[in-house]
C-alpha cells in the first residue's frame, strides 16, 4: 500500500515536498487555506514532473493520488509523514502543531521546513514533543537531495530513524544534525556568504553578476562535488589537513571579511541590489530562470551520477530501488524511462547518437535478465557487440517517456542477434535496432559459446520471440 | 608564432598556470630554484594532460615547448606573460618583481597569483608599477576558468586589456575586480565559510564530512551553475530581488553565525580537524582525490557545456577558437578529439552508445563542410538520418585521442550515404559507420533533393571519395 504524506502549507517549499513524495509513489493530502495554493502547487508540480524523472535511467514508480483537503484533520489523520511549511512565525507554528497532533497518527513523523527555529522551540507546549523535528529542505526540493534532520533532546529516537528511512526512500539525503543550533548548518554558511556579498555590493566592490561569476566559475564548481574540507585536504597535499591549517590558518586573523558587522538594509542598498539583479537577469522571467536552473541541476547531477560520485551516488542508490520494467512473454521490456535534457539538441529532439546509447542500455538490461549479469562478467564471460544497425522512424522529444522492447532473434553458438523496438507511450514505434553480438571469454579475448545456462535461456527465448513477430 | 609565458615559481599553482598555457599552444619558460620543482610540475602536468583535453569536442592546439631555465632572466626576457607564484611574503615578492622588471619586455603583462596582497602593495618600489597586477587563479588552475584580475589605480589600462585578452584566449575567465580589496572577491567568501566551518567543528556541531555533505548535496549544486544572487532572485519569485531582501533580510540580524569572532587555531582544534578529515577521506591518497576531483569537475563542466550555460558557455566559446580538423583530398577529417571520462564505463572503455554519438558528430562536421551548415538548416533544409550501421573493431579508452575520417559514398537525388572510419593516433581502425540519410524540406517534412550547391559538392566528393577506397 502507498504511504501517505500530509502537506501542511503549500507554496514553493510545501509544493516541492509534495512533488518529491508524489512522484515517488506516495499519496498526498494537502491542506492550505490560501485560495491560490492549488495554483502555486500546480506550478511547482509541473516543474517537478519535467525535471525529476530526467535524473534516472528508469521510470519512477507510478504517481500516488493527490487530494486537496478541506480541513487539516482530513489531511493528517492517515498520514505516515506530516510536513509543516507554514509562515516563519513561532505562534503560528505552535498552533499548527497543536492541530496536527490532535488528529494525526501517534507513529507519524512530523517534520518542519523551518530555517529560523530550533526543534526545541517548535516543541514548546506540544502534546507529544517526541514526535516533532526539523526537516529542512533546499529549493528546488524536488531536485536537491539535502534535508537537514534536526531533532532536539526530546525527539524520540524511533521517530528520527523512521524519518531518515522515509526520506532516503524518496531519494533525499537526511543529514542528521546531532546538536540543535540556530539556522542548522547549511544556512549558517549561506548567511555568512550573503552578508559578505551585501557588503561587497554596498561598498561598490562588485555587482551581483560579478559575485555570481566569482562563485560559478571557481569554487562553486569545486563545492558541487566535494564541499569545503575535502577540497582543502587536497590543497594540503600529502602532508594532509594539519599542514593546510598551518599554511592557511594565519589568514583568518587578517581583516579579510566585514562579517563582524551587519550591513543595514536601507532602501538605497535594496534598490542597488534589485537594479543590479535586473541588469544581470531581467531578460529572463522567473519561470525561465527556474527552468534554466533545473536543467543545469539535472545536467550536473546526471554527470555526477554517470561518475557514481557525490550527489550522483545518492541518485544511483535511489534508482536501484525502482521497479524494473517487465514485458510480457513474447518480448522483454528492457528500458522504460524519460528522455533527459542532456540527451537532446537545442530543439529538444533526442540526438542521433543517444539512440545508440538507449539500445546499448537495452542490451545490458536484456543480458542481465537472461543471466549474463555482473557476476557472469566477473567470472570472465561477456557478449561483445560487433555490429549495430539503428533505424530512425520518428523524432523523440526531451521529457518524453519511452519504452524499449527487446527480442532475441538468433542464438547459434557464440553468435547472438537482438532486436529492439523503441516506442512512445501510445505504442508508436520511434526507432528500431538490430545488434549482432559475439560471446567472448574475457581471459583469452576469444569468442566462444555462452555458458550452458545462458545458452539454454537464450535458445528458449529465440523460439518465443521469433514466433511472436 | 607561439606566445611565451614565463612561470616564476612552480608548485601546484605555478604548475597549473604552466599547464593551462602549454596545453593551449604557448611556449613556456619556467624558473624555480627549488630542486624538486621539475618533479612537482611534472605531477601537475600529468593531471592536466589527462583532464583538460576532455573538456572539448575538438583536439587542443599543439602543445608549445617547455624549458626549465637556469636564471630568472632567461625565463622572462622574451615572455608575453610573466606569472609570479612565489611564497606569500611581501619582501620576497618585491625582490622577484625587481628582477623580473630588470629583464622582461616593456609590453609584457606581469601577473601575481597572490591571494594575500593587493596590487598596490606589490607595486611598492617597482620600476614600472603600471605593468603589475594581481591575476589570482583557483585550483586546479588547468580546469577552473576563474581568474581574478585586480589592477591598482597605477596599473596601465593597456596592460589590463592585454591581460584579459590573453587569459580569454587560453580558456580562462578574467573577472575584472574594479577596486582592489583585501583577498579580492572569492577568497573573502571562502574565508567566511572556512571560519564558520571551524566554529561548527570546534563546538562539536558537525564534522568535516557532515559539512561537506551539507554543501555538496545542497547549495553547492546551485552555486556551481548560478552563484548566489541569481539563485535568490528565483527564490524571490515574480516579485523579484527586492521582495527577497524584504523577506530574508531580517534574518541577518539574528545570531546565526559566529563570524564576529575568530576561532583560535589551537593544537587541539587542528588535531580535531585532521582526525575528522582522515576519517572522511584517508582511504584515498591525495593523488586519488585529485583524480576524483578532476573527473567530477570534467563531468560537471561537460554537462554545463552540453547545456551551453554557466562555465559550459565559456568552454564552448573557447572551443570555437580551436583549429578544426582538415583531412586530405581523398577523405575529410571530421572529428579529432580525446575520449572524455563521461563517455566511458567503469573499466575506462568507451561505451557502445557513444560510438553512435561520435559518428553523429562526424556527420554534422561533414555536412557543415559541404555547405549544409546552420544557415542552410535555418533556411528550411536538412539531412535526416534514416539508418546507421556501426561496426565495433577495437576497444577505445578514456583519454585516448581519436580521429574520424569521413567519405560520401552515395549521392543520388535525396539519398546520401556517408562512411566514417574512426582511428587511433597510430592509424589503427577502431570502428566504422555507414549512415543512410535523406534530404528533407523542414517545412513540408517531406524528402527532396538538396539545394544545387550542396548537391554538386556532394556529387563531386562521391567521385574523389569512392576512387580513394
Amino acid at each position: 500500500m502507498n504511504k501517505t504524506a500530509a502537506i501542511i502549507g503549500g507554496g514553493v517549499i510545501g509544493g516541492g515536498w509534495l512533488a518529491r513524495f508524489l512522484l515517488n509513489g506516495w499519496d498526498i493530502n494537502v491542506y492550505d487555506p490560501d485560495p491560490s495554493a492549488e495554483r502555486k502547487i500546480s506550478a511547482v508540480l509541473e516543474n517537478a514532473r519535467h525535471a525529476l524523472p530526467m535524473l534516472y535511467e528508469y521510470a519512477l514508480p507510478e504517481e500516488g493520488r493527490l487530494i486537496f483537503c478541506k480541513s487539516l484533520k482530513d489531511a493528517v489523520k492517515d498520514a505516515d509523514w506530516v510536513q509543516e511549511s507554514v509562515p516563519e512565525r513561532l505562534d503560528v507554528k505552535h498552533k499548527v502543531f497543536a492541530d496536527i497532533q490532535t488528529h494525526c497518527r501517534l507513529d507519524a513523523v512530523i517534520g518542519s521546513s523551518t530555517s529560523g527555529f530550533k526543534p526545541s522551540e517548535l516543541q514548546q507546549e506540544a502534546l507529544r514533543p517526541e514526535q516533532i523535528m526539523v526537516t529542512h529542505p533546499f529549493n528546488p526540493v524536488y531536485l536537491l537531495p539535502l534535508i537537514e534532520v534536526v531533532p532536539s533532546a526530546k525527539t524520540g529516537a524511533q521517530y528520527i530513524e523512521n524519518a531518515k528511512e522515509m526520506l532516503t526512500s524518496v531519494g533525499l539525503f537526511p543529514l542528521h544534525v546531532r546538536k540543535e543550533i540556530d539556522a542548522h548548518i547549511a544556512d549558517r554558511f549561506l548567511e555568512a556568504v550573503w552578508r559578505e556579498g551585501l557588503w561587497l555590493i554596498k561598498d561598490g566592490i562588485a555587482t551581483t553578476e560579478e559575485i555570481d561569476n566569482a562563485i560559478r566559475y571557481g569554487f562553486g564548481l569545486r563545492w558541487a562535488q566535494m564541499g569545503l574540507f575535502e577540497t582543502y585536504r587536497i590543497a594540503g597535499g600529502e602532508e594532509g589537513m594539519a599542514h593546510f591549517v598551518t599554511q592557511f590558518g594565519p589568514c583568518l586573523s587578517w581583516p579579510w571579511t566585514k562579517l563582524m558587522d551587519v550591513p543595514e538594509l536601507t532602501e538605497e542598498l535594496t534598490k542597488m541590489l534589485a537594479d543590479q539583479s535586473d541588469a544581470q537577469s531581467a531578460d529572463k522571467s522567473i519561470r525561465e530562470l527556474e527552468r534554466l536552473r533545473d536543467n543545469n541541476l539535472i545536467a550536473i547531477m546526471r554527470a555526477l551520477k554517470q561518475q557514481g560520485t557525490a550527489a550522483g551516488a545518492l541518485i544511483n542508490a535511489h534508482e536501484s530501488t525502482f521497479p524494473k520494467p517487465m514485458g510480457d512473454s513474447a518480448v522483454m521490456r528492457s528500458v522504460s524511462r524519460s528522455i533527459p535534457i542532456d540527451w537532446t539538441d537545442y530543439n529538444g529532439h533526442m540526438n542521433e547518437g543517444r539512440y545508440g546509447q538507449i539500445f546499448s542500455d537495452a542490451a545490458d538490461a536484456f543480458m542481465i535478465k537472461i543471466g549474463a549479469d555482473p557476476a557472469y562478467i566477473d567470472a570472465g564471460n561477456s557478449f561483445f557487440t560487433v555490429e549495430t544497425t539503428v533505424k530512425y522512424i520518428q523524432e523523440t522529444l526531451a521529457g518524453q517517456h519511452v519504452n524499449v522492447d527487446s527480442r532475441v532473434i538468433l542464438s547459434e553458438g557464440k553468435k547472438v542477434k537482438l532486436f529492439h523496438q523503441m516506442q512512445g507511450e501510445d505504442g508508436d514505434i520511434l526507432a528500431t535496432c538490430e545488434q549482432f553480438m559475439l560471446h567472448v571469454n574475457l581471459s583469452t579475448r576469444k569468442s566462444c559459446p555462452p555458458l550452458p545456462e545462458v545458452q539454454q535461456r537464450m535458445e528458449a527465448l529465440v523460439i518465443t520471440h521469433t514466433e511472436a513477430i
